[in-house]
């Protein structure tokens, strides 16, 4: 098991300042007057191998989005909003102009990228960023270079992990490689498909790996034509000789190393489809150096998102399972908290999910106490590790890795007794939660019709959260998913078979963060009684007391309080027999109806 | 006053086979294997004199937005929700492939449009079109045929209306045109910019005419270099000495018919920004044909809709006189309804606008009764007219076009005693309208962000309906004005001082219709006690009561009650002084809370 380590991260504002500078002196002989460094690797991944945090070492942001823009005398970092108060605490503000919204970087760029060279490694960038780039300032000149200039000025660079594939069983799995090529070929509108997402291609051959932590992806990339074999980019000593037979006459092995030249004559006079928001530029570029290009959401992607019945059936075992590690969890925090610290929190979770079989964390856990939870992606380390005092607000958000299924769920507890104030902003985002967890919707309705459902009781009281409310999961893979997410970018049909979260917050700088999220499922369109149109709805997968003691009743609705009551029933009807004896009590008592701890 | 006549339709279905079949004997001199026929005029306007109405003669349908693809052997109508039911009356369903979704239309065009030749007149068609049906069928070929080879076919066409303009007065305006051109000029970031909208120009010169019905329109262009003056496209007959001066130094004229071809030399050597959304394909082209295009949203439509302290002044002042006509209209009803027609109820709602100072109505209304309030944009005339019944739902959609504001308002109304299954729905689609209308949102929010409140106890029921939620309204100019639109394509930020309309509805399919329609205004940004970020509100603007009799008091929440008993109480204090004696008694009951009504 690769779980969670505390180690404050190694990279010294002395280091980034000496490598910053040491990539400036590299400007005139690059023929450059800036250079992008960029979160994404090759894969484009949010999750990447430690050989491949360039991003990280020339910043000290430890996050999972971002990007730096370094020029001659001055130098950009830009996130979005759940990172915005750990890149201020991580990345030296004498070095970087810290931003966390789209705008403020755009500002930036314009005031400083007119009519300048900047540096960019091809093979790193989705072509839909460098397009937005380009497009934000028209003036500037996109310089191609590869390796990525950061590559050699970072000597003690970690090696490239090569983990060893296993198979992902078929009773989890569901469909078989042929038959997911079939669904692929018949949804394909051109000549070939290039699946450049790594997740994509570890759920098309079945397989499960060890390249990423907490994620088990394996690197690899899909060429696809209509008919024929599949070229699979990949290093091929991660395959044993099982899974080599297993896909002899689907696909041909090609050395990662390959890709993406190899797609030019892969390519040579065929139309193939490829999503430039997933896709490198570099990659791109090799299609149309041999064939022609149409830029289009992976079909793929979308077939992947929308889980078979052997996948939710796993996912829902996963959920049974971290459903009782969670309630062990939660009681031990009720009785024990006081005087703990958030790391001793990360590891009293870690080791409930090891006691009921996970594989792994799903991503490392954020155990932000007090001020820490107004971090929205916090990762507590030794030096920013907080003792919880009585009536501290805690934010837990963590899963696991199961081999049937990847769970995601967040709980805000308090050590002690919570005051009104809390109570209320608490019960806000518990409204913002359930609004969007009982909500029906029409067939081919976005995540982006549906994200504002989840905000509508904050914007009212004057609160927002700098985040989106919902990502995709994947079964047994990615904790983050595409296509499907509801938030205001989401712009793919919410479709029945896909699992999302639901994870409304509230975030107050200095003082605490509260966050509730469960994982959804989505069900077949029915039409309502009574009603005229099928509407498609939601079933919670996520198995886990809310705190009631932390719900002000007054302001919930008559249906919120029910859907609450409801969700606790099954929760204790689904737990009471699984969990140890000694936290049947505390489940039960958690589990009780509004109407009886209110009164 | 230009108001509303009943005459029926008088395009006749032998008329439309006559020239269907007219064009397709064309299509071989003409090099063409179809043609396209669209609703919008070389103004891309919504609302057409009658010598544009191409497609009205051309398919029988009179509604305000569509499309015809005229191919040999097969030929499409496409319209969206709000037309649905009226197409399929209107327009012969042995010559047209009837369809009222965009994805129904992109299916026929892909089937039907491989590889063909689709003749399309580059002046009627803004680029955006243009490119949308390029990208459906990659294989068509369009091919540009000027002017619309329909033309040549409408013996009968009528003359184009050439109507004197008039000044709209600086009491109402607010600002001046100079001042206007100071804030354009501001928000420009190229050498010039195209205004192609009629109503924007309108506004710009502060001008108020006559060349379309019900809205006080000025067709014309102006191209607005950064410096130096503008040129102005447009009938010089329709100032007098007057207005002509008042535009010396300011602008210059250019006659109508060099649009768009003078566009080549005033683009010469410059970047000129226009809005593909609403500028003809031939326009778009002629200034590349100068100079180089950057293609973006026009500032200036913006700063149109975002009204100054006059504008919302006077839109206040005309709500004021038009809820005094609308109560009366009501009180009327209430007592004179059953046995009355549809065209008895919009002549008496146009007198009682008249008696309080209309100019004109802002478009034909809607007075739907049964069955024809479910045809969402429903147009009585003497065929289609229907007695209205004890017990019918009466759909009243109308607005009127004062000197100093314009307004929409719809009201749902029962002849009689509604059932209780109506009082269930209508009850439905005021929670809708009342969780819009109470909302605070967050600066930037777009009307896509907010059109899901709307819906949302719609969906949870099984309803939906086909169409947005609100459209931007003009002060004294078009009732539907771009760029604020609440619905799922609303891309623009919704702000500070913009008029939106707030109209969700449920139709019921040889039933009857429900819709419920106020304006709001939207607030200026202030933090909500207690709260932590700032919020922008809406205030409704129009007065009239929303009948309270046919309510299901039990399906709503003490906020919601709360909410439509304040909206009452300023109603009535609004109203009460002003509305004649004898529909004193009738407002005061109408204004009564929920709590003395359902009691």
């Amino acid at each position: 098991m690769a779980y969670q380590t505390f180690a404050t991260p190694a990279v010294r504002p002395t280091d980034i300042h000496a490598r910053v500078a040491a990539l400036r002196a590299r400007f005139d002989s690059l023929g450059v007057d800036g250079v992008v460094v960029p979160h994404e690797n090759a894969y484009q991944s949010e999750y990447l191998p430690a050989s491949e945090e360039r991003l990280h070492q020339m910043t000290g942001f430890s996050g999972s989005a971002g990007r730096a823009v370094i020029l001659r005398d001055s130098a950009l970092f830009e996130t979005d909003g759940r990172y915005a108060l750990q890149a201020k605490a991580q990345v030296p503000g004498d070095l970087f102009t810290i931003v966390s919204t789209a705008d403020d970087a755009r500002t930036f760029l314009k005031e400083h990228l007119d009519g300048l060279r900047l540096g960019y490694d091809p093979s790193l960038h989705a072509r839909a960023s460098v397009e937005r780039l380009s497009a934000t300032v028209e003036t500037v000149t996109l310089v191609p270079l590869s390796p990525h200039p950061m590559d050699g000025l970072w000597l003690d660079r970690p090696a490239s992990i090569c983990a060893p594939v296993r198979a992902h069983p078929p009773h989890l799995a569901g469909r078989s490689t042929a038959q997911k090529l079939d669904d692929i070929r018949a949804a394909m509108g051109h000549d070939a498909l290039l699946i450049a997402a790594a997740d994509t291609v570890t759920w098309l051959f079945n397989w499960r790996g060890g390249d990423v932590a907490h994620t088990p992806l394996v690197l690899a990339r899909a060429f696809v034509p209509k008919d024929g074999p599949v070229t699979l980019f990949l290093d091929e000593s991660k395959l044993d000789d099982m899974l080599r037979s297993g896909i002899s006459g689907i696909a041909t092995l090609a050395p990662a190393a390959d890709y993406p030249a190899a797609l030019t004559e892969l390519s040579d006079g065929l139309t193939v489809e490829a999503d430039p928001q997933g896709t490198s530029e570099a990659a791109l570029a090799a299609i149309e150096a041999g064939g022609t290009l149409v830029a289009s959401p992976d079909p793929a992607a979308r077939l992947k998102a929308i889980k078979n019945p052997a996948e939710v059936a796993g996912m829902r075992d996963a959920h049974q399972r971290d459903g009782v590690a969670m309630a062990h969890f939660l009681a031990w925090f009720d009785e024990h908290a006081v005087g703990k610290t958030e790391i001793d929190c990360v590891k009293s979770l870690e080791a409930f999910r090891r006691d009921v079989g996970a594989r792994d964390i799903s991503f490392d856990t954020i155990a932000g106490a007090g001020p820490n939870g107004a971090i929205i992606h916090y990762r507590v380390d030794e030096a920013s590790n907080r003792v919880i005092a009585e009536g501290d607000v805690v934010l837990i958000d963590s899963g696991g890795q199961y081999d049937d299924g990847t769970t995601d769920i967040t709980r805000t507890l308090v050590a002690g007794t919570p005051s009104d104030a809390f109570r209320i902003n608490f019960t806000r985002v518990l409204k913002g939660h359930i609004a969007l967890a009982r909500q029906r919707f029409p067939v081919g309705a976005t995540g982006a019709e549906l994200d504002t459902l989840a905000r509508a009781a904050l914007w009212n009281a004057g609160f927002d959260y700098a985040h989106g409310t919902g990502h995709g999961v994947g079964a047994a893979l990615a904790v983050h998913e595409a296509p499907p997410g509801i938030s205001k970018k989401g712009r793919a049909p919410i479709e029945p078979g896909m699992i999302v979260s639901n994870e409304p917050g509230d975030y107050h700088e200095g003082a605490y963060g509260i966050r509730i999220e469960n994982l959804v499922l989505v069900l077949e369109p029915a039409v309502p009684p009574g009603g005229l149109k099928p509407m498609l709805s939601f079933e919670t997968l996520t198995l886990a007391p809310i705190d009631t003691r932390l719900v002000a009743p007054h302001i919930l609705s008559p249906a919120e309080i029910g859907w609450l009551d409801a969700y606790h029933v099954r929760v204790l009807g689904a737990l009471s027999g699984d969990v140890a004896p000694e936290a049947r009590a505390w489940l039960t008592a958690r589990c009780k109806p509004i109407a009886d701890i209110a009164g």
